[in-house]
């Protein structure tokens, strides 16, 4: 047994159900993240490169070391039309590691996305491609290519802990990861918990209070909430 | 007397003046700021959702705790037309307290902001409804509903003192809070500073140095500036 | 010999030759960055206010000390048409140096942007004007006339070495310095990078692979990386 | 009424009452805030210089700007034996505003501590000298003295607000500001709250738990929590 | 199948080898992160309350939210002597989780250690007890008991993935996760990388340079390195 | 002319007069960086491992690339007794570039301290051996020997400019960096500064206040400060 996961390339990974990873994708981050009961989501550093990229799509993983981005060629081989990258890097580094020319790359694969836990470059020219990146950062510093990494291993990206096949959604609100095994419970959970939104917004917008909608007043009283002029 | 205000609800506040809230509408942060004496900032970490929102308003405050928006929906009842809320936190975190349906309930109670020490969510559609958020940061966390915290009381929102009925003033460059009892004379102030801002715009367009707009080329000398070739 | 430059405004300066300019304001700060063999760049914290902007001009240097942006005025004098102000401060500090009157300034004089390693402010107002600016952050925070600094002295501004005359080139990526003797190698070393661009992101559009096209499978597998499936 | 408190030197300010800081000099920071129920903590960057120290005193308050010093020499002027300095900046800055030189002025008066939402430095001659200070950062960076601050006025540090005469408490935890006005209620808060203290930690260290002493199995069961093997 | 794993308490965990665990107390967290192939570690914003401390035990993961410690008195009942209490936070906050009397209660049950990705508080006490803690950070600020989250599931803590049962080494460089499965031959590899060490410090101390030691010279040449004088 | 200074060791440097190393290490950082004009500081991030330590010696200086520490063992080389590595990174980043094996060999090379823009590891060790270093941060994470750097070229390092040959001084207040140009300059100026500290340092002592030793009250009152009760 290895004592750690270097230097290996992993060919056949179990991607989550294609119409799980569909129906995840008409729901946004937040109400994902609820309907799986508050887990999954990457620290809110993580931000796109331009707003309103909306995506959903199975993980292919890749370990980086800082500064050395050999292994972002690696990874375009194991993509799949429908996948997302997901980057992680063994040590804080705000290096550019992803540009326009790997981004053709991956859009020729049939990526969807980058998630990477550091910096990416080229972002003028990303946007113009609409190849959507959530990222720690922006840099224009350049990598080397000396030090393996591995690719579709289980990694931590941004705090939260990824394996290859697992569902990505991002949008402007941030990254969340559904394990491939729960997806269409997450997706089925996500759709009951946005079928009466509608009727909620509705009545907000009539001036109706979440105090009232929600009962929360009494719950509250027992609190011990007081009400002074 | 207590020792804390937790679990309070103060209804009846007073408001600024609603014709200097008006008139402090018509200025940018800035100037507010430099007019009131260089004070009433909020610290630069509070940014807009989305470009472009200036807004000024009056200041309902509510006091929350890490974690946890219970509060979000007791501030909704206190809101009239041209209220801001704002909203402090009593310790450092950065979840999503607060989103889309929040923000319909808060529209309808006819609020003109949000200003949160905190992270929101939903800012994709908070950007479509055009309802204008200033936060530390944006996060798809949710929170729970479980301890009280309190409205309407003086409270620290990211390091400026703001008590209930002050002026909230917010655009592109920040957040700054006016006390209600200054309102006027600050938007006269500010309005004086603008007043002559135009002329001097126009010299300076046309190439005339502020050097020697501001005749600051005296006290340079005396503090000893050198000019070398 | 003086242990400090404080206090000294240079008039004459050696600007980079306007040619090689002109020629590197075609490529973007990652292609040169790369092209000089990864040096120059500032730190990534540095942003630009709006997206798309993508300058170069020969840089005019000031060093100003925490909340004080006398020297701002001073170094207007300074400015020639094509010319970029770098501005460095002696301690970290986010106040609002720069606003909408002192660009107003700059832009008479023909500069070209202004990059600061502090804050600005007024960015809805320098957006319409389309003056850009690359910052360490944005206040609103007033500044003081005060105490002198120096304008046209070597400076280290955000990470980066800056003497008067240098080339800054400054896009969405971030800023790149390439000193005046080198301006002509470097804008000849970005257009042979970018040469053979077009003819790489073709392939890589059409599917071949970074693997194939760099030829990195021997040295990766010489490097021990092991395919499992 | 004037803007704002700028060039301000308030003289007489009703400090807390002895007894009272003298008893809450007995209870660490944290009991201190419990028994005020969760309020009155600075942010948790405010560090001591040196570890073990633990002091209560009655604030006087100055207001700085960033880089400039000249109120601390007005300060001194107010001190009262028992006094801490407790020192706010108009914006974000870590410069060195306070060292030997001062902290001698200081003790002769009769301070225990300052307090300070910036930089200090000198700090192992502070350590020598055993007068304690609670910093955002050290730094060696001189100020200047150029710019009227105030002297008790109302002050937000560090994200807490403290009005002259108020108790200020520190120790290795951080610092809690306790109100004048319930200092009394306070200390007696603290008190009750470490009466039973010795009895539960003789409990807790004779293997009882925590589960069980504070009879919480009851509600976390009731709350769902599910025991698996 | 559960979306998360909230509100569980998994009793029985299969715990690293005792002999393993004893065997990688000898090494440092530097070395034995080396020895499994520069992996394990987790971000170095975790730091000691104290220097000096230095232990190594099997892991008892705690899930915890933000500004609720509520399971911190759950996982003391699943203490076993020799173990480490690994805390992960669902989201970023500092509040002091844990103080002097869970400490003691952690003591008694035999724990050696708390790592947790938040604040503490009560460091003066702590130290004096002699019970170490790795912490993002101290903070007074309290919490409430209101929410559950679970002991004994994997978390992801302060970047690190980490199963209940493996081995937690920690002292002044920070803290390295072992998984259980391969303990034994991480301590093996760990001493077999310090087994030279003596011989290479002494020659390096005797002033043979690591140039010539790791026979670098020819490498570096072959790269392109210029000696110039 | 080479557009970098990448791969590049210059053997003979100039040092700075060994007289002036001497005389300055009599001073702190903070009246070092006063007597020059408040100039030359490194950023305040720079911590010593261990309280305490106050050296002054010759730069030395190295750039080194993220993560990598090869020019670590090419720099040793060129030190000779009395020297100060100082360490730049090309891109932010925190890994362990320093140990004790490396400490052990520069020790027996004669230098003084380490100043590095990164981490360094084996702190404790370091403590015990008294090898002092001043760094960004502390971090077990190992680096990689892949990439040519330089030694003894100009570098930035915590936003200072060091040349090789310049005078380092460090002490718990930071780090200072004196040109070998005006280091005897500097020292004559740091000890005049000094000359008269201990009469004021026993003015002060006895209660005597800076307002009336530094003849403050008459421009402060023409400031406007104003005196209320």
């Amino acid at each position: 047994m290895s004592m750690n996961n270097l230097g290996i390339v992993k060919r056949n990974i179990v991607r989550a159900d294609k119409a799980a990873v569909d129906k995840l994708s008409r729901f946004g981050v937040a109400t994902i993240h609820e309907a799986m009961g508050r887990v999954g989501l990457m620290k809110p550093y993580m931000r796109p490169i331009y707003s309103g990229a909306h995506i959903a799509g199975t993980a292919v993983t890749v370990l980086l070391h800082p500064g050395d981005n050999w292994m972002m060629h690696v990874v375009a081989e194991q993509l799949q039309p429908g996948d997302v990258v997901v980057a992680a890097i063994t040590a804080d580094n705000c290096d550019g590691f992803f540009g326009d020319l790997l981004a053709t790359s991956f859009m020729a694969r049939g990526a969807r996305a980058l998630i990477i836990d550091a910096g990416v470059r080229d972002v003028g020219e990303l946007t113009k491609m609409g190849f959507p990146v959530w990222s720690k950062g922006i840099s224009a510093k350049g990598t080397i290519k000396a030090t393996l990494g591995s690719v579709n291993i289980p990694v931590v990206c941004a705090g939260a802990q990824v394996n290859p096949g697992d569902v990505v959604v991002a949008d402007d609100d941030g990254v969340v990861i559904v394990p491939a095994a729960v997806a269409q419970q997450a997706a089925d959970a996500a759709e009951a918990r946005e079928a009466n939104e509608g009727e909620k917004r509705a009545k907000l917008a009539a001036g109706v209070l979440g105090l009232d909608m929600y009962k929360m007043r009494e719950p509250l009283e027992k609190a011990g909430l007081k009400y002074i002029d």
